[in-house]
Formats: structure tokens, sequence, C-alpha cells
């Protein structure tokens, strides 16, 4: 039977994670979780694939960068209008942030408020492909759904901070604003209808500096339909230098000339300065390091639908990188499933190819195409390799991650360069001689050296050295 | 603008894993993840979509339960006949040994021989839907791939063993045969071309009983167009009667037993005996305990791709959840992709959802709607929040999940009562008293009791009740 030959390819887009990477990856995912678990954030894992309105909103001119796709074979369809079978549709979740809302209005008697959750897995995005960028990857999300308290804000930064520390970074800070003082300012500029043009310029300034953003705001119209131009006044445009022309740094004065700058404002404005006020009095009563935050009116995020304080975080020492991990208050999660529900949610999101980047650079992931502690050899004479057995299953039950050697080359030098090119700590020999003493040769595969010892030494020894 | 209301529904067939489901299933992965690597198999993390010839080998006549899909709405093809675009075909894995051989073509430089890889991940199939069966659900997979030691046979024993025994069973047992043998007894009943028919049939020995495979082995065609009645002869059927009267149990009797049954046959079935006595001599010599494991000839594996050893797990006290954990050698593994590269590989997969219900059974899974350990309560009276926000931080930076409550209602009653439902260990409060004083007051929620200590004395009763 002459069968095709089939390309052992990936779609376009898509990669293997192969050991090395996964390895890193694996090591990444578990602090993020132990540091999302320590504030008692519970796991929650949600389909892969959507109902395609779940994903929408029922909105047919949706953004293209949500896949959409039809069942052409498989299971037959059962009729069902949401089955999934042959001839259903059905949408690859883009974020994590829209199943949990969804999750969230289906079980929301059985969830407790507020519901601190967290989730790892992968969304699927057709954007524009570019290097590290791809139609399928990972996302951490925290979020803290059912309170409106700016305690809830003021822990979301906690958490930032706990997830930055537990991974290995001490030059970081986590940048945050409220939507509210930004608001605030498009009331100020006559312009509150277009706030979000506002911050979306805004938010270029680390990109393309006060001028440039200025001159983006007081941008005319290039015809009738040119609806993103604003086309701020001479005067307008000053208040928005003067407003950018508050620094961050010294989280005091910063708050002193903000209050200047609305002082006589009454509105929105007020209700941001209380909770930027509150949220810098309880992290410095709490305790949390005040060279990891920083107060930063030029924090906007581009999203739309924030709604209250807003988080970004900068390496200050690879500020090139943008934000590794951001985030914000979005009131109205459910309100696509529950009408006018309003709940509140604040969480983020750790930006995980760029942090990985900074990871590797800093020696702070595991590098390594193996977890092997020990490789057992195999001495190339008859009847060694039951011993060699035995004794791999003794220092694995010490707690060790060891491998038997079977691979077809079964020279001494053959598997020491397995042991070597994987980059596996220790080698064991066991030979005639140490077989007839009861003893086993440790070798050192990175000082070079070997020892006889007993079982029991080569365990102390091991434990040691390996730190287990 | 009226927008539409969503159903916030998943999927048919899909589920939402809530978190006291995940917080169980996380702990599960966790467990097998640390056996596997405690033998050196590394994580290797593939796309949860393939290009549709790799899943169905370019056969147009594949099995019906492989979901296929086209993009209908999304990025656009940018021309590439496997980009992931519009109009653009793609099949959503249902397995991870598929996508392990396509990987391993395509990595193979890179990758070391032997290959030992573990893979967790979601597969996709549209299997009739019954109870606990979904389109959506998690495969634990490990393999070695490229060694044809009978070693490798035997430490797959060992890693399941490992899992096993890892997860807190002890009354289960491993159950092996070989392909070989099966194919020996196909030759013997003079119908070794169709021996996948015979092994079909006896893989149902636990369900319809001697008799009825018997029956089975005999039925002769309803039409000419019946192909898989075997029609056996009398003479033949006594035959199979003979090969399964040879029982579990007493391994050297039943090895006795299969070489007198197999006495002055050449050929494969020789092959077979010679595979199984040496994995029991190497279980034997590496000290696996025996009641553990268990040479077994009727177990069959309904699979054709099986080359050689295959193996099951079956709890001795629930032998009704058939299988938890199977496996076995298949040879030829990327030929698909690499024609003749017959690279010959070996492993298992844990059946997760029988072992999950198991798991629950016996109480060996965490069942519990939170990973909290303390729920710091804000005392009602104006200013106590940044208190019991700092002290929250205090005993979190020693090491446990803590907590800090930011409900609506805070009321004591209601902190109490929020701690009890989701089943936190500890509630901490700090009136005005304590606050004075400088300590805090320790619930112990199960005892119904609590003191009042310092900061020092309630961390070393926690460590102590906790254990960490």
């Amino acid at each position: 039977m002459a069968k095709k030959t089939v390309k052992p390819e990936v779609l376009g887009g898509f990669i293997d994670i192969l050991p090395r990477e996964a390895i890193a990856q694996n090591a990444l995912f578990s602090m993020i979780s132990e540091a999302y678990e320590a504030f008692g954030f519970v796991p929650l894992d949600t389909p892969s694939m959507e109902r395609v309105e779940v994903l929408t909103g029922g909105d047919d001119d949706f953004d293209k960068s949500i896949f959409v796709a039809k069942i052409v074979r498989g299971a037959e369809d059962r009729g069902s209008s949401d089955d999934f079978g042959e001839g259903e549709s059905f949408g690859l979740r883009f974020d994590l942030t829209v199943p949990l809302a969804r999750a969230f209005s289906a079980h929301s008697n059985d969830l407790p408020r507020p519901f601190k959750r967290y989730q790892i897995g992968k969304v699927f995005r057709g954007e524009r492909q570019q290097k590290g960028r791809f139609r399928e990857f990972y996302q951490c999300d925290f979020d803290i759904v059912g309170s409106d308290s700016t305690m809830a804000d003021v822990e979301v930064i906690q958490v930032m901070e706990g997830v930055m520390t537990k991974l290995g970074f001490t030059e970081f800070v986590i940048r945050f604003n409220s939507r509210n003082i930004l608001n605030g300012l498009a009331e100020v500029l006559g312009c509150g209808e277009r706030s979000n043009e506002v911050f979306r310029i805004i938010d270029k300034l680390d990109k393309i500096g006060l001028d440039g953003v200025v001159t983006e705001l007081q941008r005319k119209p290039d015809n009738e339909w040119d609806e993103s131009a604003l086309a701020l006044s001479e005067e307008q445009a000053d208040k928005v230098k003067a407003f950018l022309a508050i620094k961050p740094g010294d989280n005091d004065r910063t708050m002193s000339e903000l209050k200047d700058f609305f002082k006589g404002q009454a509105g929105v404005c007020q209700k941001g300065i209380a909770e930027l006020a509150y949220m810098i009095e309880t992290l410095r009563a709490i305790g949390v390091d005040e060279s990891h935050w920083s107060l930063d009116l030029s924090v906007a995020r581009g999203l739309g639908y924030y709604t209250g304080p807003v988080f970004e975080t900068v390496l200050t020492d690879k500020p090139e990188l943008g934000s590794v991990f951001s985030g914000g208050r979005f009131d109205g999660l459910t309100n696509r499933f529950i009408p006018d529900s309003n709940i509140p949610a604040v969480g983020a999101s750790v930006g995980l190819s760029r942090l990985m980047v900074a990871m590797k650079e800093k020696g702070l992931l595991p590098e390594k195409d193996n977890v092997t502690d020990v490789l057992v050899t195999v001495f190339p004479s008859a009847g060694q390799e039951l011993l060699s057995a035995k004794t791999a299953k003794a220092i694995r039950d010490n707690g060790f991650n060891v491998e038997l050697y079977y691979g077809q080359d079964n020279s001494l030098r053959a598997q020491f360069s397995y042991a070597a090119k994987r980059g596996i700590p220790y080698a064991v020999v066991i030979g005639p001689d140490e077989a007839k003493e009861g003893k086993l040769q440790l070798k050192d595969m990175n000082a070079r050296n070997q020892e006889v010892l007993t079982m029991a030494e080569a365990i102390a020894k091991l434990k040691g050295s390996l730190g287990k």
C-alpha cells in the first residue's frame, strides 16, 4: 500500500515548543502560579473555543484578529444550535478575559464575591505576524471580580510586585494612573465625548515624545470623514502640555502637582485624585517597596474598556521592552451577558514573551535541555545492565531525577558524551571493580573528576551539591 | 446603543473547569509531571491545531472523531498553502502521539536519541458523547522515542508504577503482554493476516467472558460482505481457550505455561517469550514491587498500531473502571513523515477522567474551592484597613497564601462566613485591643477557637499546623 508521505510541518504562525523552551516556560508558569496563589487567587480553566457571539458580542463587524472557523468534517451535528459538529461555527478564544466574563456570568451563583481567579492558557490571534508573535500563544491573567474597593486595585499592584519579585527582578517599576484622571483632563479640554482618542494619543508619549503628542492632538481633519483628528486649539494643547509636565518620580510631588492642576475643578478628576491618594497611602502603609511603584500620569493604556486605575510595568534597566505586565479596572465585565449587571473587575496580564526575553538575558530562567540529575551508565560488558538499572532506581528513590542509559552505542565514551551534550551534571559508572566492592563511581561532569563511593556517600554528595 | 445580550454558554460538549476541579487537576498534573521527570522525561509543547494531512496521514477516509475546520473569518491568508488565515483548513489534534511523531520528524537533528518526552495538553474528539466524555479533554502522555531496547519497555512499567505510587495508589496492577505473543497465537491459528481482528475480540475478555470471546471468534459471516467474522473452527477455538486458560497470578507459572503452549513453535512467539522473560527478570532485579505488575496474556489493547509489549493498569479494588493507564510499543512512529524510518517508540497515556474518579473516591486529591491558608479580616471600624493589609503582607511574606478581606458586607460575621464557606482554615482579627497591644487574634476555623498572639507566635503556630 503506497501511502502518501506527509511533510512534518506546523500550520503557518504556529510553533513547537521544544524541551529547552518548555522547561523554562514550565518554571515560569509555576512561579507565576505560586505568586498568584499567595494572594488567594484560584485557577479557572475554560475551553479553547467559544461560541462565536461570546467572543464578538454579536457584533458582525468584529475585530479581524478573532479567528472564526466552521467544522467541515468530524462528529455529526446533533441538531442543537450550539453543538460542536459538522457545519457548526466556533471562535478561537483571543484572550482570557472574555471567557472569564462568560464563565462568571454562567456560574455566578456558585462563585464567591469577590472571585479571585487566575488562568494560564493558550489564545489565538490573527495579528500581523512579526518576530516573536505567533497565531497561538500563552496568556497568564489574574483578575478580581466583584469588588469595587480601591483596596482591590492596591492588591493588583501588590500581586504584580509579588510576581516580578518571585521571578527574580529587582529593577522594575509598576507605573499607575487612573482613567478618572484622564477623563478629568478630557473634561478640562472640553472633549469628554472623544476622550478615548485623547488617551490613545497620550499613550504614545514614550514612543513619539511630547512634541509628537501635541502635534497629533492638534492635527486637523484631512477630509470630512477623518474622525480621528481632534484639532485641539493652542490653548487646549497648552493644557495637555501642563498636564504631561507633571513628571513621575517623587510620588508626593506628583500628587501635589496633580491636585494643583485640577484645583477648583469638580467631578470625575476628584474621584481619580482620591483613588490615587488612597493607593499611595495604602501601598506605603503595607510596606510595598516604593522603588517598585510610581504614580505616572502619562500611563493611559490604549484599550477603551478601562474605567479606573490602570497599571503597567517597566523594567528600569530595559525600558525599550515596553510594559511587561499590564492591566487595569474594567467595571462592567459581564454586561455583554447580563445587561446592566455592572460587575466591577480589576486585574492584569503578564506580557509573557517580553518577560521571557528579559529573564533569559538576566539568567533568571533555566536554560537546559533536560531535568536529569544523574545518568546511570551501563558498563559495556555482559551482565552489568541489571545492576545499573537497580542503582538508578535506588538513587531515584532518594528524590533525584535519574536516567538509565539505553542508547544504541553502548561505549562509555558515547554514554559520557550523551550526558555532557544534554548538560546532565552527574554520571554514575559501575564497572566490575565497583560491583565487586558494592560501590559506584560518581563522575562530576562539570568538574570532570570522579570518586568511588558507597551508595550512602553518593546520595549525601548529590544532596549537598544539587540542594535536594 | 442597544446591544444584543449574549447567552453565557459554552459550545456543546465543552466545559468550564471551575476552581474546585481546577485545583485538583493542577495537583494531579504536577504529581504526574514530577513522576515523569524523575525518569528524565522532558516536556514538549505542540500546537493545538495541525495541518489536516498531519492528522489524517493524507487518507481521505479518516476517522470521524477527528475534527477538521475551515477558517471563515479572521486574519487574511497570505498565500502560502499552510498559512493560518481565511479559507484555510486545519485539524484539531485528537491525541498527543501524532504531534509527537510530527515534531520528532521535524526536529530530529536537534533532539537526542532516545528522546524521552512528556506532554500534558488538551485534545479534541468527536466521539459519541456520554457521561464524563467531552469534545475537549486533557491527555498526559510519556514516550521514549528511538530505543528498541527492551529495557525501555521495562522503564515504561517503572514509570507507570512511579506515577501510580506518587498519586497515592497502593492497590493496582500493571498488566502486560506482548503483541509478539498474540501474533504467535494468530500464526498457530493460521489466521496471521487477520490478527488484528483476533486481538480486538480477545481484548473484550473482561467484558464478555471466555464464552463470549469463543462465540465471537467462531461467528460465521452474516453475508458475503461481512469481513469481521473470523469463523474459527472448533479446533482453532480450542487453541484460543487453551491460550486464555493461562491465567495471570504467579508470573513464573504463567511464563512456564506460555512456553509450553508454544513448545516447538518457532518465529515471532519466541521473540515475545524472550521479551517477556527479560522484562520479568529485570523488574525483579530492579526491585519493582511484584504485586504491582503481572504478565497477563489476555491483555491485547484494541489499537492496531502496537508492535511489541502492551501495558494496562487496573485498580485491583476498582476493576470495573477498566484500565487507568495504558500504552505499548509502536515501532514505526514517524513512517508517515519519513518513509521507512522505522523509529522505535514505546510509551503510555494516563486515563485521566477515570483516574480522577478513583482518586476522589479515595480522597487522594484536594477537594477545596481555595488555596488560601489565612483570611485577614478587616475590623469594621474606621482606620483598621491599613493595619489589616499590612498584617496580611507580613504573614504572606512568611510563605503562606493570604487573602485580605474586601468584600462588600464588612461585618465580622460576613467575613467569618466567607472564610468558612470557602474552607479557609485560619482567620485573623485585629480589633482595637489587639492593635493597641501589637498583637493579633488567630482563629482556627475548624476547631472554632481563637488565641491572641504576637506575629511571631502566630507564624510559628501556622507553620506547625499547615506544615509549611
